[in-house]
Parts: C-alpha cells; sequence; structure tokens
C-alpha cells in the first residue's frame, strides 16, 4: 500500500481507496460484474416514476441505500403530457454529463489534477415526426447530443482537454449513447 | 374537430387534444423541431448536479416550468463515491422504462383501451472491467438492458403485448440506446 497511501485524497475522490479498488478487481475479476435495476410505475397519462435503489456488484447485493431514489418523467404540456417531470429523453441528457463528469474527477485526481469547476452544458437535438409516426425517414431518438464543458483547476489546457477525452474513452453513458446496446422487452398481462 | 371530439380522454390522456397536437404538426412539421437541455455543474467527487428546465420545440422557446428540475448523481461507496444519487447509467435505466411507459399510454388511449396498471422492471448488466480499463475486450457500457412490463386493463393480452411493441417501435430512448447517436464533447478552459 505505499504506492496507493502516498497519493492524498484529491477533488473529494478518495485516491488511495480509488487505487486499492482498481488492485482488488484486477486480482478478482468477477467483482467488476454488476447488475443495476430500476422500477418504474405508471401514474397517469404520460407521468409515471421510477424507483431506484438496490443493485448487485462487487459480489455482492448492495445495501448501502436506506432510502430509494424516485424520480418523475412526464411530458410537457405542449406534447399533451402535465409536465411533472422532465421527458425520458432528458434524462439521457443528464446521464451523459453526469457520466463524463464522474470520470473527470476521478482522472483527475489519480493524474494530480486540483479541479476547481467542472461545468456543462448538453443539448440534444431530436426531430419529433418520427416518434409521432410522421415521417419514416425519421428517427426517433436524438439525432445529435452536445457536451460542452467548461473546466478549470491547476493543469495545463492540454491537460484538462486531456482529462474530458479520457472521461469519454472511458464512459459508460457514451459507449451505450454513441454504439447502442441489446434490449430486451417483454410483457405479461396477468 | 368532429372526429377527435368523439374520442374521451382515456387514461390520463387527453385524447382530443393528441390527435389534434399530431394534425397540427401534419400541416407545420418544423412543429416537430425539438431541442432539449440539461445543465450540470460538479459538486466533489463522483457528486455530481443537473438542472433540466428549458427546451425548445413546437416553434418556440418553452416556457410552462416555472421551476427547474434538479438530480444528483453519484458512485455508491463501493465504487469509491459517496452515494449522493443514483449512478449515472441507472439514470439510463429510468429513461427506457419512463419513455415505453409514456408511450404506451398514449397509444393505449389512441387505441380505445382503458389500462389499470403498467409496472415495469428494469436491469442493466455491466461488467465494470471496460470503464476500469482492465480489460480491453470488454465494452464500457451495458452489455445488454431487459425490460419487463406487467400491463393490465380491459384489452385482450394479444392488445396488450401489441401496446408494447407500437411503444416499443415509436420510442425515442428506445432508439438511442439500441441504435445509438452521434455524441459531440468539447471543453473550454478559460
Amino acid at each position: 500500500m505505499t504506492q496507493t497511501a502516498a497519493r492524498p485524497a484529491r477533488n473529494g475522490v478518495d485516491v488511495p481507496t480509488l487505487f486499492a479498488t482498481l488492485d482488488a478487481v484486477k486480482g478478482a475479476p468477477q467483482l467488476a460484474d454488476f447488475q443495476f435495476r430500476a422500477r418504474n410505475t405508471w401514474v397517469s397519462g404520460t407521468h409515471n416514476r421510477t424507483t431506484i435503489q438496490g443493485f448487485y456488484g462487487a459480489g455482492q447485493e448492495d445495501s448501502s441505500r436506506t432510502e430509494a431514489f424516485v424520480y418523475d418523467a412526464d411530458h410537457p404540456a405542449v406534447l399533451t403530457g402535465n409536465g411533472n417531470g422532465p421527458t425520458p429523453v432528458e434524462f439521457l441528457l443528464h446521464a451523459i454529463a453526469a457520466c463524463l463528469t464522474s470520470g473527470l474527477a476521478n482522472i483527475a485526481a489519480a493524474r494530480g489534477v486540483n479541479l476547481t469547476r467542472v461545468e456543462s452544458t448538453v443539448e440534444g437535438d431530436i426531430d419529433l415526426l418520427g416518434i409521432l409516426g410522421l415521417d419514416p425517414e425519421v428517427r426517433n431518438g436524438y439525432r445529435q447530443i452536445r457536451v460542452s464543458f467548461v473546466v478549470e483547476g491547476d493543469g495545463t489546457p492540454e491537460e484538462m482537454a486531456a482529462l474530458v477525452e479520457q472521461s469519454r474513452r472511458r464512459s459508460a453513458v457514451y459507449d451505450v449513447l454513441t454504439n447502442g446496446t441489446d434490449v430486451v422487452v417483454d410483457v405479461t398481462t396477468p
């Protein structure tokens, strides 16, 4: 542990624990198998509610979350909803910004760069002719998502840009949003 | 409007307005151009916070949201975070469940099917050897996401299954998660 103990906590990241976690997974790769979960309940119209709590990872069911996280989604009035939450597609924008930012803080800490500010704005362009079924040539989803970061700290501009780039290269959400994944949908009608 | 006025509100969906919206967009397709947005601010470590409020659509900036929606994301302790919110990848599970459920309610209403219950559970399998940089053969993102619906109402089992299938076919989030999209990331270091 001499090596990791020499790395102090930085950017709010417990760097020794971060490196110890990497070492532990190197020695037992099955610890990296995770399953995340969510449960959604329809409320009314386009309004529905998701709870997120348990997950499996590091070889066991997680018990650290004593309360569930609860999120509403809805369509706005202009899309015949009641605006009780963001639209589902807006949560994709939250997910990509959050994933890149979490990764950036970890990578900066590991590289000894102190951050003082990380902000990002995300825009997603979508032509609803697709989901409305009005033009078969238009896709249902976003045609492009843009994430613009402002990063401040004690690294050079090149080092800061490299942090963002490495976070992008290691981002789970970026991978799914750019490459897609297998999504299976089934239904039971009791 | 005779035709749409004959369709009553159902499942909490204002069906006449839903069809009127479709008619309006048919006559002016540029109304379907939408841009959704999010803004994220790093807090500490892997903890960060997103605000979602304005969007552009139906030919104008939306002003219906008088307050922003605010969501925290973080890593759990086992991933060297502090658990101040779900992980970014869990919000993808929320997004897919919410999108399919919103669509299902609209489609059921349009087809005259009354729903009494819609619940879904979502599971996402991910091997963190990818994002940890420990195995170049392992992708960063989910290898599979499974969405399991329980749907009850006055439709036949075949009709209920067809609602879920049509919602999947018209889902913006399903499209992005399965087919991917263009994601551009840039950084400014003032």
